[in-house]
């Protein structure tokens, strides 16, 4: 097993995925954390300038989908059937596209208060809802969501819909399938134990 | 091998990948093209509403870059190393981010103009130009860009560089290993030859 450092903030944000797959995987890693103040002083060295960064060895790895996809693979969370693990990175796409939308409404502090206000009031009908219809009837007829057994699209649905749902615990009243394979995924010990254990922190 | 068919519009945008793929694996498959004015129309029977789709057989997969890694598996275009695999992800991941900021300028008819030179302004040195730098010294010292053989990664290189270069043909210079790789990419055999006889479209 090579050596897995993980460099990100000391937040959730990009990063909660992977720390998810990693302890789903029991597979040991160094979990760096940069606090803002040192960030200006970090970034000149970090290749791309952006986080989070796998360090794997001596190699380094950008992008967090992607990392996450890789040690998913590590972890036995990607299917062995191709078009299963195609399922995986389409919902994984889409679940990032909609979490894109939303970030960009908690943290576009420079917008002006009537486009964000007219910015969360589409959100719900036009960006979340249609994803939540269209999971929730899915999950209506099967035990997860793109294969027979947990993906790591299933964790990083779980980890999306958890936080929306603690941003805002009406949101999936009338999506009772969603609410219970969330329940299902948090209920899993490795990923009950990380929850309770990991660091608090304020995103 | 299963029966598959891409739907998208009359256009490259983010189906051209997939074309490419296609034609360097030499896979049949339909090519189907709804125009625009079609489109109000075809929306509703469109799971996700969203372009482009794959049908494989009875199946509907979402998502152009889940689509495009799952034909380059078929293609022999993804590595057999998962970390190499996963740096094709990851760098198909920043080219898309990359595309995404240049579209953001194309397709936004409704932002004031200042406000949109500003972005034009910012998109080369911010954006674009620190990918350049750095994908243009990794290409100094390798053949491909991810592995000892062609990549989905590569291909997709070479689209989008050779897009941008044909946008504003100064942009490649003062990175001439990046025009050498383009250069390289457009005069793969499977892929010059779809270049030449793909449908002439505005995008």
């Amino acid at each position: 097993m090579p050596e897995y450092k993980l460099i990100y903030f000391n937040a959730k944000g990009r990063a909660e995925l992977i720390r998810w797959i990693f302890a789903y995987g029991d597979i040991a890693y160094t979990d760096e954390r940069i606090e803002w103040c040192d960030w200006p002083a970090r970034k000149a060295d970090i290749p791309g300038g952006k986080l989070p960064l796998l360090v794997v060895d001596d190699k380094t790895l950008p992008q967090s989908l992607a990392i996450a996809r890789y040690l998913a693979k590590q972890a036995g969370l990607v299917p062995q059937d191709d078009l299963e693990a195609a399922f995986c990175d389409a919902l994984a796409d889409t679940l990032s596209e909609m979490m894109h939308e939303v970030y960009k409404i908690i943290f576009s502090p420079n917008d002006e208060e009537e486009k964000k206000r007219q910015r969360k009031e589409e959100l719900f009908p036009n960006v979340i809802s249609p994803i939540l219809t269209r999971l929730n009837k899915q999950l209506e007829e099967r035990e997860w969501l793109v294969s027979n057994e947990v993906t790591w699209a299933d964790l990083m649905f779980g980890l999306v819909m958890g936080w929306l749902e603690k941003k805002d615990p009406e949101m999936l009243n009338g999506f009772p399938a969603i609410q219970q394979h969330v329940n299902k995924i948090l209920a899993l010990p490795k990923i009950k134990q990380w929850v309770e254990e990991q660091p608090d922190t304020a995103f």
